[in-house]
């Protein structure tokens, strides 16, 4: 079977099931999502792609957003970046506080939220305007020239966002955030509003696949290593409570977001993003999960 | 530059930095080894290999058995092994006693202590006699009819591994040890005293890089999907709390043993072993740790 | 001897100590208070006292303000207050956010920073204006019909209370603080600048050692079980992780602030006052301990 | 009233309750004890006392034995023994393994397992044979020259104590245990094998409500300061994670043991023990914790 009748297949036995995930409500805005929505997009080095469902719908990234401004600070300090935020799994949601009491404020991972805001006060310190900056970095990225964050949702988030502003607060206590919380609570929110489709997520994420470089000009958007490092950090990270079972189960470096997207790739190959509102347990997208799953299982496109 | 230049280079390198590495001392007849000893050796899919330095003096292999144990446990009992144990990262040495009573003895994967404990507590309950069993299995994969035990090793284990002896009463306690304890840690501690060199460890391996199969005759040690998921769980869990390095700087399946040795492959193209008996502080031997970052580097053979 | 020779002997005995304290520096202004005061005062039953050193001059009682809070909340809620806010001691600093995870936002007792927290809360969900009538509250019980908080302290720890900040709204992302957090942390700031001297502290804490009524007037402040449990938590929680070490080497309820302050109560009898701001490891005026456990020892005044 | 009204009175209130406690059942032996028994006696110090119910039937007062063993370890060690133990409330149980590797190996306090494992380590190094002299001990302390362990207790303990063996081992582990641990467990679970009755329980506590002295003879058991101190410990430690609701409820110093036996003293005055197997799920006494806070609330005997 080749890569589309895969797809085909692979999506119409995953939509058969039945969905017992549960769309994520904390953030009042993501509540008002249609929950049967299901896309996929698959996007190949040469840029050619192929999509089924709802893969031209639009949809909150969320978390998946973390790669790109990790990748925008990586590119900006190199390896210093490390001495802020560290390259571990994080074991569970439950002990994350203490973990970050022990470490003095130094987050995990760049992934979990605590890191995520320690990557969002670099940007703040290092860019000018980071909210601009930060967009036109990823306008740029996917080719999207009028990509935008969305206020509705950003304000949805800062209005209920009391655990990331503990969060900020916290590590601030400890040292390791250096601008004004506030600000860097605004940024990281805006941060997490950006709405894409499958298909432009998918080919957004094609330089990790393609050792840095975009696909479309070859331009570096950071070296080969760097590259490699976000792909194990989200091998090893990317799915909160949930990495080693998705590094067990679907075998790739992907990243997943409370608005239900799931964005994963094979290195020198091919980038794929899914999308179903549903959430499981673990606060990854239920059909998702199912559909990277089995995707991988037919396609023996595993790393390993 | 052929993978023989790059061992030899990059061994040379290696051999020529300051070893900040300190020998485990919580075993004594680990104490005894001579720290200077540094060998390393690949093998490929064809059984050819080549190797460098002390490549055929062996060593205790330690923690790398637990990939033995969990083949043949999960070729017992396939995917109802993970009941027993779950498959995510284990967070902190510092907090796997919290993680084990708040998941009710369930360990957080089979490489932690705990975790091997329990597929030690599954293969006494599985098969007749558990040491010779077990034994059998490691010298048909590795080839070494002759293999055996180090009672020096292993008595020196059970007179002081107090805290090997908490954990498996503790998870008794939680009702995830089936058998006596006493037995179950005999076993450990006899499965943990294997001693090998660097040319026989990367060969057992090969099952792993060869989707299950033995390289000598093709028969099947484990499924194609187990070998890939027991690759997967090297990668995010084979090096204890430095897991997440091993896969950022080295980018490999691959678990390490407190005997100094390290044991990592490229699926689909080789096995390498690599032993050091001083330790960095996170217990993973410091040259081998230094090695492995460096050929990978050079190699350009990385998973992601 | 009588108590005024025994304070004597014991104030010269403490004053010839080396203080090994050091001043609380997160607030920028206490600061600079001059680590040389040095005051204590005794008040009877009677409303008669003996005080010796700067027992009249003005310090920022800061956490002693938690007794005052809690007192005039428990007056309003009765036992209901006690859904809101445990009774137990709270182990260490270390492990609060843990815990507080565990208890879904319910803080270990009043006396910790998150307790005292939700105690605030639940002034500002019940009185008209919390920060007007806590401060008459207080006038009443003290006599001091021109105590006011002071500005400066509070604005301080306004703009550097970022630990408090984290606290209060991991709180409310956990339920169990149900206004908005900044309305909560301005009083709970102003709460804490309270200014006082050892001989206003000493007779504003008479209703604890008096039943629960006030000795002026013998009016009620709160009922006699109320007022014994206050004493009782007191006793357990009064002094974050040393208040083990207090009950066993003083022996009575108290309650310290990090202003360098202790106030401490003989039930039927007394209540006694110490002041000086070097603080010892665990946030405890250095002096004062010492003080306190020489008085006691000496004066055989303990509930044990 | 005088106490023999209020302790009839309180007596008959208490029976009357729907009795909400489940009798342990971890140690097999403790399961078979009729759950109905329910037995009060109080003992003042000239050794007159007043019982009621089931106080002549013997019980297993299992870890109110522990401060027996404090108390000799204290008596023989002196202010040393802080070295080995800490004085504070524990947190919760479900931290203590964490705060024990926090803390490396020093228990939070003499009172909970791991304390009172580390005592009873204290009494093997110090004594030639501790199960015979600390029986002595507690033999003479009690009037009782007959008094002896339970076999059949300790056995059944020693058969299923999982958790105790983890704690000893991590403890060992960490440093804080100086003999062989199968020494110090046998040890351990007998002397929490001792049977007595309330009326005996009552008296054998009363050096602690008589300054450390004996009310026979007044002889010396401790000093007076050290018997203060232990009774500062039971407040604050002597009911696990309810200790703080005890002093908050009841306050007085106390000590209860999963046998359904509490001992509580009002220092200077009384002791008085209560006996009902059924237990809460702190693993304190129900109707135990019923009938002390009436009695208290009924006899304005508290020290608050």
């Amino acid at each position: 079977m080749n890569y589309k009748d895969i797809i085909e297949k692979v999506f119409h036995d995953t939509k058969g099931l039945t969905n017992k995930g549960k769309i994520a409500t904390y953030i009042p805005e993501l509540a008002n999502v249609n929950p049967t929505m299901f896309g996929v997009h698959m996007t190949n080095l040469t840029g050619e792609g192929y999509g089924m469902g709802n893969n031209l719908v639009k949809f909150s990234i969320q978390s998946i957003a973390k790669v790109f401004s990790l990748t925008l600070a990586y590119r900006i300090l190199g390896e210093e970046i490390w001495k802020r935020v560290d390259v571990e799994p994080s074991g569970t949601k439950f002990d994350s506080l203490l973990l970050l009491e022990i470490n003095n404020g130094i987050p995990r991972n760049p992934f979990i939220n605590s890191g995520a805001i320690v990557i969002c006060d670099i940007l703040v310190s290092h860019l000018g305007n980071a909210r601009k900056e930060f967009l036109a970095f990823v306008r740029d990225l996917s080719n999207l020239p009028n990509l935008s964050y969305s206020d509705k949702i950003a304000d949805s988030e800062k209005a209920n966002g009391y655990r990331n502003v503990a969060l900020c607060n916290f590590i601030k206590s400890l040292g390791n955030i250096k601008n004004d919380p506030t600000e860097v609570l605004d940024f990281y929110f805006d941060m997490c509003s950006l709405e894409m489709n499958c298909e432009q997520l998918s080919y957004a994420f094609t330089y990790l696949a393609n050792g840095g470089l975009k696909i479309s000009d070859s331009s570096e958007v950071i070296t080969k290593p760097q590259s490699k490092r976000i792909n194990a950090l989200m091998l090893t990270c990317g799915f909160y409570d949930e990495s080693g079972e998705f590094a067990f189960k679907v075998g790739l470096p992907g990243k997943s977001g409370v608005g239900g997207g799931i964005v994963a790739l094979y290195p020198h190959s091919y980038t794929i993003a899914v999308w179903s509102p549903p959430l499981n347990p673990n606060g990854n997208s239920f059909l998702g999960m199912k559909f990277l799953e089995e995707f991988t299982t037919h396609s023996d496109f595993t790393i390993f």
